[in-house]
């Protein structure tokens, strides 16, 4: 029998990646190129077709032919309900682009092509192949550039009225505090995303006496998130003091959304969830301070299943899953 | 052919009022009575259906014969997957009681119970009977003693991996601000319940030099929102800003849950929601501030249709339809 296969791609403001996935949510197979800045979404989807077929071919060689289920794009500013980008800040083509649609022509219609963001795409990743396999009710943060998340209720992710649902990384932590990307101030994203702990960071050394922390070596723009893990890692006080700011700041968001959905855990994705227990370990002591009693030790806190590099293309192809 | 009908009960830590409601959501026959001090759940449960018994007897009586479909019961601290109520502090009923199968037994095990909390309630009420009928996607804030509210996604109820979901009165308005009833500073019910908006009031006349202001010859404890309410009929500035304060705040934690779950619309109930557009005007006014762009426009912040006397037993019967 044909081995059952997924197209999961994944279009960032640089590079566009995507993978023939197995039922197991393994990439067999992946491919790289450019983003394209040339504007024309009909060419770009062509583009992409040209890739799939062309990583198709090689799956099917080396497997005696492949059935290919569907295919997941997880873009940014994507709206699920009508598979469309819409205005997406990073990308060249402008207004709203039905994706979905044109990729499903340049692969003559026999396909079903669905289209979510990319913080969706990580919760459908974790539940299809990652750790929250068989959980009914589980939420992903996705920390990175910016702050994302995908909710999971009932075992169906939620989409809302709009299809935007879920973007805890605007949900608001501290009323009149720092700048907010989207330009609100207070938002968890402007204290959690990698250069939101980079603000901690010269918070933190703009308080103290602290010139011999490696991280006071380093400019804004030098920094980055790995640097104060590895401080950390060295014990350095300013390092760990913006772990312990950036978990509390994550405990309080979290417990906002325990007692919106009382999910059975919370996954982290993203550079700074691989800092692990510098990161995990103020979360759990803080969400305690935060959290109803009815809630207490009754959500996971949980370093997300899927490897970091296959992440985006695996959480793809579980939007067709 | 027999009228149908559903058994809608209400238990307050003083009164226990239930009804018997036709499917149009009309509540045909009602009663109430104190609840019990005694503490003795099965005796409770027994009186509970004797009661209902008196009601079906007067409906039948009235209607030729009815059929009846379920009973809903709506307590504080109920946990719906297990029809128990939990440790409620208001009621002489200690521990876990199996309110749901106590009620279920005393009536021959004749009927299906079903138990939830009353923000819960007022959801299932909104949707089968109110407002949100043909809604997939929405929000229920109910603003009285405590703020609690329901969420429904994809046209169900979220009840999460406890059961206890929908505590949107208890995510974080302002780190560090107020004392909530719960043990924890700064959640919305600080500020937005009834008593969250007396406070409210003390703070706006602690800061003015507003002695003509009806609400300075009230103590805290004579004061009611009522008052607050009836000022800013009058023209008071002070109750004024209280409503333009209680608004703001509302809307900063209304684009919260935007932000996790996009509902179509955001319903009021209770008292303060009472005041209409002294209300829903400074929300509508705040949240514009507060959301995404995305989220802009695609949110309806309505008062809830369901009569208020009637809305706790007919949102109670709701959750067995």
């Amino acid at each position: 029998m044909a081995q059952e296969v997924r197209i999961g791609i994944d279009i960032g403001g640089t590079n566009t990646a995507l993978g023939v996935v197995s039922e197991e949510g393994e990439i067999l197979f992946r491919d790289t190129f450019p983003t394209p800045r040339h504007g024309d979404a009909r060419r770009y989807a062509h583009e992409i077709a040209n890739a799939i077929k062309a990583l198709l071919d090689k799956a099917s060689g080396a497997y005696g032919g492949v059935e290919l289920k569907g295919i997941g794009v997880c873009a940014p500013n994507a709206n699920y309900y009508t598979g469309t980008i819409e205005h997406a800040p990073n990308l060249s083509f402008k207004g709203i682009v039905p994706l979905a649609e044109l990729i499903g022509e340049e692969m003559n219609g026999r396909y079903a092509v669905a289209l979510a963001n990319d913080a969706n795409a990580a919760a459908l990743g974790e539940m299809v192949y990652g750790g929250a396999k068989g959980m009914k009710d589980f939420v992903v943060y996705t920390l990175g550039t910016g702050v994302g998340s995908g909710l999971v209720v009932g075992g169906r992710l939620v989409y809302g009225h709009t299809g935007f649902a879920g973007e805890c990384g605007h949900t608001m932590l501290i009323p009149g505090g720092r700048l907010c990307g989207c330009g609100v101030r207070g938002h968890l994203e402007a204290y959690c995303s990698a250069s939101g702990m980079k603000r901690t960071a010269l918070e933190v050394i703009s308080e103290r006496n602290a010139a011999d922390s490696p991280l006071c070596r380093k400019s804004y723009e030098e920094m980055t998130s790995k640097d104060i893990y590895d401080a950390a890692v060295l014990g350095d006080a300013v390092a760990l003091e913006v772990f312990e700011r950036t978990g509390c700041y994550l405990a309080q968001a979290m417990a906002d959304t325990v007692h919106h959905t009382s999910p059975e855990a919370i996954f982290f994705f993203g550079g700074p969830a691989a800092a692990g227990e510098f990161i995990l370990g103020p979360i759990r002591k803080h969400l305690k301070t935060f959290l109803l009693p009815q809630f207490q030790d009754k959500v996971k806190v949980l370093a997300s299943a899927l490897k970091s590099g296959d992440a985006a293309i695996v959480g793809a192809a579980a939007i067709v899953a």
